[in-house]
């Protein structure tokens, strides 16, 4: 994704002592990268949400591991790192999953070895992470298309969270097909959901798609029900942080209210995700550990002041408390289907295995 | 309601040529009351949600037209001001029911007795909307108390926007039964919807409850449907501004996706109404005109710096468009049922005729 005409990736390599992220808390006000040398940089990161998104906390989370094991290779240094960056947020399973990528890349490995192969580990669960969203992209281009020709009109796409290359290490999830249908020349505009408490519609995704000339409106969160009630919305669209072996979804709070009301007005409502995020040792979206975070991200609110600098507002009378799950579970039965790095299938347990059979 | 130790309505007489209410766009943070002199007085505060609330807007439009006569007792300008206090805000038929009494009482009255007659009915019609607010709350109390028993332990009970006593003259429609249940020792909890994008539940309802001592946790609009997945909430209640004869419900935007959650847990959901807010004239929600507002309610915020002065932030990212509809639609077939001052009954014009034959 371009910045100012610069490609950007959401991570990427400096040498090998330390790799770079954007400062996603500070967008879209400003546009701030940091550089981070070590696990505990990653470790404050990824907890702090400087970095975001379930298939982006992996790829962070396994440079991470990889600069421990430059400072220590030891096993109980790589197995205690790995235990801190697992903890940093609990509910995508991609952080687990890319921290057990590196693991067993430099399991039985000389230890002088171990830092290098984490190294070259992590970058190539970045490069397949783009290949996979691009993937996505295309397979999702592929409904948008066929839904366009059906509707011989402007197609209205909701989307909530951000899914997008900010979530990812480049295309994203939920948005690579939207940005290959809108290159295509496909007429959309996508309802961006706010996406309280954090935000990341109005933050993130407004501004991925504005910089990509996408047509977008910000709605509140409230706000999506009524436009599928009023025909507005032909499809929704959104990522996931965990999709269980039978389909139930994992995805920012709020994500289950909309797939209800897209079940009560017959919209489609499709996940993107990458393979990486199913839990095939989870079958029940009722047993996934939901992250309960600070109440602070409800009481509070920044923004840009009139003369451009950033402030925080308390939004609520003093003395009341607030409460913060960060994700919620919609069931797969409320799901129309999955889209996929290798196409889109049914969101049951067949529609998985019918496109992953060996996992 | 009691504030700092004093009694106060949300809108009252001062002597008569003005009238007094409380500012809410800076609850919670400062209590400013405001003095209304003339009808564009209060179609300004109307407008501009000083003052909000489908009951009080009705009691605030009363008594702007009532000295509007005092000005100028004519039928043209009683025809013009009242066109004007209606066009304040199109969803609340409260507004329109209010004004038309007013108009009703001064019919056919010589013009130098039209101001005190309006008068007179303004404050009958605040009267009256504490009569049935303290009714709706006690006929709420006994549906609370039946829940209580059969579950034997605390209640939670999650509210969206704010019905209380800022949106009616005094009590509330929503939260009467829960002051109510609360006073009678019922021990409750309330989940408060946050309600973006101007926040009535964080700022006002919070506000409400902690005056009261009512135990409250504010929570974002995305959350409630996960609670309600986990068990966490045992009654939803809510306010209204239109109820059609045939029990669709326009309220606050995002009522609609409580209900479908509520639904799809099994969750009862009942909406609190004076029966002034019931437009017999209309069967089907989806005619209900749906106001528009402006889009800087979404992408700005105002709130407490750390300083305690108030200041506003922008959110969204420059350039990005955003849309603001105030309202939305919950077809009756998701509502339990309606909470009135002449007692409950199903969510049906047959429900409705059956406490409201007459009308």
């Amino acid at each position: 994704m371009k910045i100012n005409g610069k490609h950007y990736r959401s991570v990427w390599p400096l040498g090998e002592d330390a790799f770079g992220i954007i400062d996603q808390t500070k967008l879209p006000h400003e546009f701030v990268t940091l550089r981070l040398t070590s696990a505990q940089d990653a470790a404050h990161a990824i907890g702090s949400m400087q970095t975001r998104g379930a298939p982006l906390i992996g790829a962070v989370a396994a440079y991470g591991l990889a600069l421990a094991l430059r400072a220590d290779p030891s096993d109980e240094n790589l197995t205690t790192t790995a235990d801190t960056l697992r903890a940093t947020r609990p509910t995508a399973v991609n952080l687990a999953w890319a921290l057990q990528r590196v693991a067993d890349a430099v399991r039985n490995r000389p230890r002088d070895e171990r830092a290098a192969l984490a190294w070259k580990e992590a970058a190539a669960i970045c490069n397949e992470d783009v290949a996979m969203c691009e993937a996505i992209g295309r397979h999702g281009l592929t409904l948008i298309r066929t839904l366009a020709e059906a509707k011989k009109r402007k197609l209205n796409i909701l989307t909530h969270c951000n899914a997008g290359w900010l979530a990812t290490v480049d295309y994203g999830t939920a948005l690579a097909p939207i940005y290959l249908a809108h290159d295509a020349g496909i007429a959309l505009h996508v309802w961006v959901d706010e996406t309280r408490p954090r935000n990341q519609g109005a933050a993130l995704t407004a501004f991925e798609l504005g910089a990509h000339g996408v047509a977008h409106t910000i709605i509140a969160d409230n706000a999506g029900g009524h436009y599928m009630q009023r025909g507005e919305v032909d499809l929704c669209l959104v990522g996931t942080d965990r999709v269980t072996a039978k389909g139930d979804v994992a995805n920012k709070i709020g994500t289950y209210l909309k797939a209800l009301a897209a079940k009560d007005n017959s919209v489609p409502f499709y996940v993107a995700l990458p393979s990486s995020t199913i839990d095939w040792n989870s079958s029940f979206g009722g047993d996934i550990a939901i992250e309960e975070r600070s109440a602070d991200e409800v009481l509070n609110m920044t923004g840009r002041m009139a003369n451009g600098k950033l402030a925080t507002v308390e939004i609520a009378p003093l003395g009341s408390a607030a409460a913060n799950p960060g994700f919620d579970i919609t069931p797969a039965r409320l799901v129309t289907g999955f889209i996929t790095e290798r196409g889109v299938c049914a969101a049951n347990e067949e529609g998985l295995r019918g496109l992953f059979p060996q996992t």
